[in-house]
């Protein structure tokens, strides 16, 4: 179902990351639906959560947490996001980490809790506590791929990916697995990814790390515009293969960080609700960033555009006019052009003559489309990736819960 | 097709104010597709346009020509929007107004154009000058309903209203026509609305009176977020009623006006594409007015909350994660509540116990739902209307053009 989506068959291991995935039934029945991460000693972990103001109990344990140790477990479960559920989804979440933490021999804090799934719902303590002792004693590192897998909801794919660079003559893996139909489905909430490489990262440079590919991956993937409860992003670097990375030579591990990240985030989009396009949204020469991004953003979102992308109707109306809403501070028009796929739309604010409707259709007609914006006002750029809006994203929508 | 709604039968004339429709064959057969409305000398014209930079050519042509002169004529058309059409479409505009001018012999700055329809192709000239001359010999007072009729795209019902009040002992009139499937469909390029009166008010006054009355109405409706081209909403007063009003003794007539726009707001709303109910988002005990309005209006474009009321699905976590998700500056959610109809959801953030699905579910089953959010942290409120997002919105806006 996902749009040129096939999951890559190697996922490499991170010597002092191991896995385990077990079946709690917390909704889901027949199925795995919790992960334990173990994180080895001396890790460093970084991590970015949603902004939803009304975000979840595991999210709001996570900050508090993450402010005061070092992660050594996370603990993970599908079909219940534990959002919406005020202090008994607070109090239930710390109760989850405790009991893992009395098993593993750690402290509280140092279990990071997730869910994704149901906002508004209670979160049953005791399918945990039935499971997670078995979990402990299954922990392996050759776990990622039944991992990618337990933290589904409407996934139709899993989604997994890794990547491999030299640093200092010592091979460097990054290894990341993320779930999501969509950047939000708040009923099922949503986004969840997990990162892991066997760099050694001090913390600090990790998070300014993590922070960079995430703005241009996860960041930047819209289907909807709902932003999700539960949203996390957790980047764990082991340092077991004895490359360390500083400031100095960042980039290599950066690059191949972004391209992770960048993967896992087009891979949510290929697997949106009801997707049946993968579309890219490319702003160039804006006069600043934000800007690039509104813009992009705007047009990514318009159910308008999204409806005729579904239709592969030409329909650039609708783009300009998605354009022409964005909340920047200014757009000349007068300088702007439009192309779709390799086929101009609109030069310096005009209509492009050579246009005609059977070119716009053949564009349209692709499972991938690029749509590129150039304002002509300055050197930003920024790209942003969307599905469209079919009949099916209702559907799902509409019976997610019946 | 319209939520709840019935075309009021009785439609009172305004004294100067007459109309005229003809089927000019610009894109539709078989129906009219052209208004012409003139306003008798003496009169006074307001006017709100759409602020999307993009706007239409006859929306740049009304700006230019309002801040010359008082307008004598509207000349407007269905099918075609005239955006997105470059010098050309400006150019073609200019010359309907020209025309109309010329036979009515008046200058071509008093006649305003407007068009509503698809965005992208050149507007026919051809069409107008045929039907131009045939439409000043049958003007007439009495023409309103079919004004209504011929403004129609992608409407399955016209709108139109009439309100009364005494003025100094003079019976005054308001009534108005719109047009509009959303608040947006660009293609279809989306919004008019024209509403005369015979009161006497000057033009300054009047364009103060007419910008409230659109804050409170056009301006707080929404079925897609996307903000056409062509929007635009004129306001006469022909002062044939002998009936004087200046800021003195406003405010009678400004209820009335405000009355008139957000009864034709709602029409739209509850005719919006594929809608199946006529939903009110009325937050409350905001700290001011932006925070209350961008909530209502986070809530009320998210796709997911839109697709949970097609369902009637009690969905309640999908309105907390869209309030959550607003961008206003900031918010309290332990002070939140939260209402659906007259059932409580959340109370000072917390669930409320006493709510139980089959609750929830008789709510979302009604085809008007209001859902009150009340943030108990001052007194602004705002409300704001919408549809739902339904499987026909998804029909009407993939296959418009085919």
């Amino acid at each position: 179902m996902a749009v040129n989506y096939t999951p890559e068959s190697e996922i490499v291991p991170i010597q002092g990351i191991r896995l385990a995935t077990q079946a709690a039934g917390i909704r889901y029945k027949e199925r795995e639906d919790l992960l334990v991460v173990e994180i080895a000693e001396g890790s460093t972990v970084a991590a970015v959560l949603t902004q939803n103001r009304f975000c979840a109990a595991p999210v709001l344990l996570c900050r508090e947490f993450l402010a005061k140790t070092t992660p050594r477990y996370l603990v993970v479960n599908s079909g219940n996001a534990n959002a919406g559920t005020g202090a008994q989804g607070l109090s239930n979440a710390r109760q989850v980490c405790q009991e893992l933490a009395q098993l593993a021999g750690v402290e509280t804090e140092q279990v990071l809790p997730f869910s994704t799934g149901v906002i508004g719902e209670q979160l049953p303590v005791e399918p945990f506590s039935k499971v997670l002792p078995v979990a402990l004693e299954q922990l392996s590192e050759t776990h990622w791929s039944d991992a990618a897998s337990a933290i589904m909801t409407t996934d139709t794919v899993p989604k997994a990916c890794s990547r491999q660079l030299e640093i200092a003559g010592k091979t460097v893996t990054v290894t990341g697995i993320a779930k999501g139909s969509g950047m939000i489905e708040p009923n099922m909430a949503t986004m969840l990814a997990y990162v892991a490489t066997d760099a050694e990262v001090e913390t600090e440079l990790l998070q300014a790390m993590l922070k960079q590919s995430a703005d241009l991956s996860f960041n930047s993937i819209t289907v909807d515009g709902d932003t999700s409860t539960n949203d996390a992003l957790v980047l764990m670097a082991t340092g077991t293969s004895g490359a360390k990375v500083d400031e100095t030579n960042r980039a290599a591990l950066q690059a191949v960080l972004d391209e992770v990240c960048r993967y896992l985030a087009q891979a949510v989009i290929r697997d949106a609700e009801g997707a049946t396009k993968f579309v890219t949204l490319a702003v160039d020469t804006a006069p600043d960033l934000q800007t690039a991004r509104e813009i992009a953003f705007t047009v990514a979102r318009s159910p308008l555009v999204k409806t005729a992308l579904f239709a592969s109707d030409p329909n650039w109306g609708r783009l300009l006019a998605a354009i022409g809403r964005s909340p920047v501070k200014s757009l000349d028009i007068s300088k702007l052009s439009l192309q779709l796929g390799d086929t101009p739309l609109i030069e310096a604010g005009e209509p492009v003559a050579s246009y005609t409707e059977e070119k716009g259709q053949q564009e349209m007609q692709q499972e991938e489309i690029t749509i590129r914006i150039s304002l002509n006002e300055g050197d930003a750029a920024a790209t942003v990736w969307t599905s469209d809006l079919s009949h099916d994203y209702v559907t799902i929508n509409a019976e997610y819960r019946s």
